[in-house]
């Protein structure tokens, strides 16, 4: 608000919230900006679901198979069961019973529903985790880098302090973990949570071994933080070579762990959920974690649509309280959509590509890293969408602590094989074209996530 | 987390963020819990719309009325119509012509759908304003004083500075706040948002007259700051004495107005809105705030879920694009309950009432104010409940300055009548026998926003 406009207030950007300049939030902006700019470009750039499962779905249907489910429990009847949907209701969610079963079923995590907080997607469940957590400017937030900026979005909002912990090929490198603990208690600090998607991680794909989680909770175990769990993507792997969540494998409360129905179910329904079965000591006794997360949740959106949490539970009550079957349909779409990607990259770039150019080769996940010889930041993207009609997403947001800057996301969640296929034939072009390193100067260091 | 449990992850609630001790947030738990535990008593206590309207409501026409309009425009088919409902969707909102247009003919409020973001209800548009704006410690939000706790635990959570503004019979103090203006610079911060109900204030049911509206517009202008307008209750005026919003005066872009569809429409669709069409200076050009809110928005809950913007713009729809009529009807309901509460307190206490027990009589909105010679505390509530069967909200929470401590609110609006009756009966023989104040003692001081 300055003086230059005297009849209408003009604000400056830097006058505002911080955050609104943080390259996580002005990215999205970007994003969002350059795609509708670009309409006929083919977009390797939101991870989004893919649309063929809703024409399935049948929300008449949900809605009313919950609230069956709930008038025929005892004193209910269809007429109170139906007027859930159109109350407030209890901050905590009103379907925690019906996940948590589906968590038991599902992924083996055995979640007390009172330990559940149903959220408007992981989004908020992140949000009000790292609010709980990050209590103080000691506080620090760890996370495996490169990193959902999700979770770094949220936590630029809230002002908490992010370290951000190397990946290597099997997930986050733990021993960089344990120096950052060290190196935090040396400046008087403190990591008080690790935020990792163990399972194909967005953007670099990586997938954290068992071994390599049972050092994670012992470590969370010895420094004292809490392991902040995100599990989108771990529905993709191929069947009978799933590892178990974190949470499953967690016997000391050390794992908040953050899921959403997104993926498997639809994103429209902004359904997500996090356990949180840790201890709080109050004054008026031992409350589970998720209960502090629930009066969080007062003070940001009061509760999430108990229509919204009808379709999701209703969605689950129809296929027998399980997503088995759904995941099994969506993971095999995910993985034809990946394998064709992979194949499509090697295929048209058989002859040749500049030096320098590498990508990786997740086994699951929507994601494939991609290194060039040269800046993959906006000024390249925009060539890359007005003379070659594609789009992808730049890296460097997803490393808050720099570097990314030589890299870009593609993503092959939302797109049928035939679009794969023309968006790789102009991004090889693209690249042919304009991924030429300046002689002499080599290629940037390798980054962990992209490898070949 | 301490070392008292070495297998298990134990937490001192003061050893998470200090809004879980704040008194607001601290009040929401002890409410819910005890009317948990006393699901008989009648319960002057939550603010929650009348279920009478929900048999009207019909999810399935609603959706299938926002597909059609969709599906109407040129290029869209009913398949892709449908498919927004299951998608992602623009931070922003997917309904903002069919809201602003709402706008336009119900409130005279004249707003650019991109001035506009949809929100998780009313306290998603909040919290984001109040992100955006209270941007250092610097920066002070002023609330009119009593004060709805969605904004003081909103700024709670983000530790914005709040600086209470004393309300009278017509609403918030300017001259008060002018004072607060001129005491924040002697201090090197500024009042940066001024929050206020101008029409029937939860709790106080003040209510704004129109030269006052007038003279706040002015001191925004000259002290540089914005009002954050909440206009929940607004639609409870009697028809035809309808006052302005500030929104619909502000000729210089100073108030930013946020709404909910929770009362007319119904609170599980937890959509709301916010008009905020101040101009900001960012390096690609001028934006409108709604943009930069919108982009906060990614980092708490992504997107408001399109299936419930599609419920509300569809029951919008279905109404030729006007909630006229559901006002009408809402506001007489709401208006009956207010009398009939006023009414029978008046009746039950002709045999008289302990000294110094009086209350206010709002012209409509939602709550009545009741002042007590004794604390209105938790310990008095817990009294109230076990041994007479009537709630109500003690109001120390929603004096951010500290008093309050001996007023309660009685909300009328999700009871029948004959329930307000019996529960004004058991608050009158609990009055009788508890709100003795010490002989000698006196009353305590006059609270504004409570008078007879």
């Amino acid at each position: 608000m300055s003086g230059t406009s005297p009849r209408t207030a003009l604000l400056d950007r830097e006058a505002l919230h911080a955050s609104l300049q943080d390259p996580v939030l002005e990215s999205i902006g970007f994003l969002n900006e350059i795609m509708s700019r670009y309409p006929d470009a083919v977009s390797f750039a939101p991870g989004a679901p893919h649309p063929d499962p809703y024409a399935e779905l049948d929300t008449t249907r949900y809605l009313d198979r919950f609230v069956s489910h709930v008038a025929a429990a005892p004193g209910s009847t269809r007429e109170t069961a139906a007027r859930l949907l159109y109350e407030y209701g209890p901050a905590r969610g009103i379907v925690n019973t019906v996940v948590a079963e589906a968590l038991r079923r599902d992924q083996g995590i055995d979640a007390d529903p009172d330990s559940l907080v149903i959220t408007v997607g992981a989004q908020e469940a992140m949000f009000l985790t790292v609010r709980a957590l990050i209590a103080t400017e000691r506080d620090l937030l760890a996370v495996a880098e490169p990193c959902f900026v999700g979770i770094t979005s949220a936590a630029a909002l809230l002002g908490a302090g992010v370290v951000p912990v190397p990946e290597d090929r099997d997930g986050l490198d733990v021993d960089a973990l344990a120096e950052a603990c060290r190196a935090a208690r040396r400046t008087g600090r403190r990591i008080r949570a690790c935020y990792v998607a163990p399972d194909y991680a967005n953007p670099s794909g990586s997938r954290m071994e068992r071994g390599r989680r049972l050092r994670l909770l012992a470590l969370a175990e010895r420094e004292d933080f809490l392991v902040l769990e995100d599990n989108a993507y771990g529905f993709t792997a191929v069947p009978g070579t799933e590892l178990p969540a974190l949470k499953a494998l967690d016997t000391t409360r050390r794992v908040v762990h953050i899921g959403t129905f997104a993926k498997v179910c639809f994103p429209g329904a902004r359904v997500g959920y996090v356990v949180a079965d840790q201890s709080v000591r109050t004054a008026g006794g031992v409350v589970p974690l998720a209960a502090e997360l629930a009066r969080l949740k007062t003070a940001v959106t009061v509760n999430t649509s108990p229509v919204c949490q009808a379709l999701i539970a209703g969605m689950l009550l129809e296929h027998g309280g399980s997503l088995a079957e759904p995941i099994r349909t969506r993971s095999a779409l995910y993985r034809r959509n990946l394998t064709h990607l992979l194949r499509a990259l090697e295929r048209e770039s058989a002859d040749g590509l500049p030096e320098g150019v590498r990508w990786n080769r997740p086994g699951g996940g929507f994601f494939v890293l991609m290194r060039l010889p040269v800046p993959a930041d906006e000024a390249l993207l925009e060539v890359a969408a007005a003379e070659y009609g594609v789009l992808w997403t730049p890296m460097a947001p997803f490393h808050p602590g720099g570097g990314g800057t030589h890299s870009l996301r593609l993503s092959c969640s939302y797109l049928d094989p035939d679009r794969i296929d023309e968006g790789v034939r102009r991004l090889v072009a693209f690249l042919r074209a304009r991924a030429q390193g300046r002689p002499g100067t080599g290629t940037p260091a390798f980054e962990e996530g992209v490898r070949r």
